[in-house]
């Protein structure tokens, strides 16, 4: 028996619910030109680990220690994978990052052209923001707590957050010298979202200040440790696994953990952002925090 | 004295108030990559009728019949410019309209390149929904009002809005044939946004269902005269005040209403839509509906 077996069928089994609503989440008697929604559903269907929505229902279930308090949070996972493939989408673009295939499909501009492929983007984004006010209206969470959401996310995906992760990205292409330039660009890149991700969850099932505070910091801690494991696997992956060429981040010249401090280091820099991000969960003494701890263990150790 | 003088003095005095808050509404303490943060600040800061900040301010005023409101309701008016500010850096893009300058100056990805400019319009498409709820946790409105301004802009500002009717705009290009795919066009890429500054503005001021929808209907007609006459004024107008060049749309073989159904009709037609929109209102017994009234008869008879 695989070690991750139980951790993994618990994020598969959350990844076939988040999938089966993603695209129910465009109400389907919306007018809406046939070609955006065919571009919006190709990029939430091109798969991936669905790892933030999984992070909203394990901390809706930890915090308030019931199992149906990850289907009651289900439209908040839905608008987290909903922003997150808009930043996909986007990072692709010949302007940005240029990928040509993500996840061994070809990218969405590829497929639709740049024009629907930045519209897109634009509309997931946008639609993430109806799904929390809908989830408000149908008494999943209160309107206090949609509206904490409301403005967490567009903080955490903003400017300040995510994009600016992502300029910062940009700005520094071959540029970046130091550890903290690369942290910082890892944190608003990955970390964001995922802290956005656990505080909804945590918010819709109900945690205190406290509570909130911790999941801040395991999901900081966790998100730096994911960016730097992907730049590990990066250089030593199996590119099947991956569904993407290996070390085109070194053939681009990017700058990488490794790259900066090498790969034994970047390892032992894994262990301890997972350890401190446990840490935090003990340390919250949430009634179910078991799924929490085992995510953070399974990411260390995942292999793509 | 100029028939118009009063409402454009008070449009003035609108958007210098809009014009002097917008920049203040990305904290000067957020830590934002500067290149991205003088990017939006760039677009923000490149004038504008300010229209629909007006629009959002107006309402508040005429539903609630204090000029005070108006005020309350700035943060409000600030998240719509953002929007729209947004809109325009997106629509520039090569990969869409590809124009090079805007209202005289170049065009955000001119200045900043396309990542940046896809980026900062990202950023204040995000911000404006940090606004709302911002405008909520100050007391300005209600968390109620703030949801289901947040919600109303995730529709008319998304897929089966704004960028709905921009992604039909670019899907049809040179195969648009009758009006009606003309019309989808400019109600989703002009009169959606316009329509939700009404209702935000009414939210604030407290207006109930029946003024909502009537100001939806005025919102409606005066978005679709305003593009209409934006044709007419394309074919016929002065290259300098304006501030871009005239006939351009022509040049590029741009469908219009007056290419599809003549100058005369298209002038007939606003005429008619504005008549509509003035019937709205009056028949919404608003307490201070003069402002509304004088805008519509001024955007009808503008020159620029």
């Amino acid at each position: 028996m695989e070690q991750f077996a139980g951790i993994k069928a618990y994020l598969a089994e959350r990844a076939a619910k988040v999938e089966a609503a993603l695209t129910r989440c465009l109400p389907a008697e919306w007018q809406v030109p046939s070609r955006l929604r065919e571009a919006m559903a190709y990029s939430l269907e091109a798969g991936g680990k669905r790892l933030r929505p999984a992070f909203v229902m394990a901390a809706a279930e930890a915090v308030s220690g019931k199992a149906e308090a990850a289907d009651a949070a289900l439209p908040i996972a839905c608008a987290i994978e909903y922003v997150h493939t808009y930043s996909l989408i986007h990072d692709d673009l010949p302007a940005m990052d240029n990928d040509d295939f993500r996840r061994g499909k070809p990218t969405n501009h590829k497929v639709f052209g740049e024009a629907m492929a930045i519209l897109a983007g634009d509309s997931l984004l946008t639609h993430a923001f109806y799904l929390i006010a809908q989830a408000a209206r149908q008494g999943a969470v209160s309107a206090e707590a949609a509206l904490d959401m409301t403005e967490e996310l567009a903080v955490l995906a903003g400017a300040r957050g995510m994009v600016g992760g992502q300029a910062a990205d940009m700005l520094g292409e071959q540029g970046i010298t130091t550890i903290e330039e690369l942290e910082y660009i890892h944190l608003h890149k990955t970390s964001d979202l995922i802290v956005f991700s656990l505080k909804a969850g945590a918010r819709a099932g109900g945690a205190d200040k406290r509570q909130l505070d911790l999941l801040e910091t395991y999901g900081r801690n966790i998100g730096l440790a994911f960016q730097i494991q992907d730049d590990i696997l990066d250089l030593i992956g199996d590119e099947k696994k991956l569904g993407k060429k290996t070390n085109s981040d070194v053939t681009q010249n990017k700058v990488t953990y490794p790259y900066l401090i090498g790969i034994e280091q970047s390892k032992a820099q894994v262990e301890m952002l997972t350890q401190e991000a446990k840490s935090a969960i003990l340390e919250a003494n949430l009634p179910l925090p078991e799924k929490l701890l085992e995510i953070a263990d399974y990411l260390v150790h995942r292999d793509h």
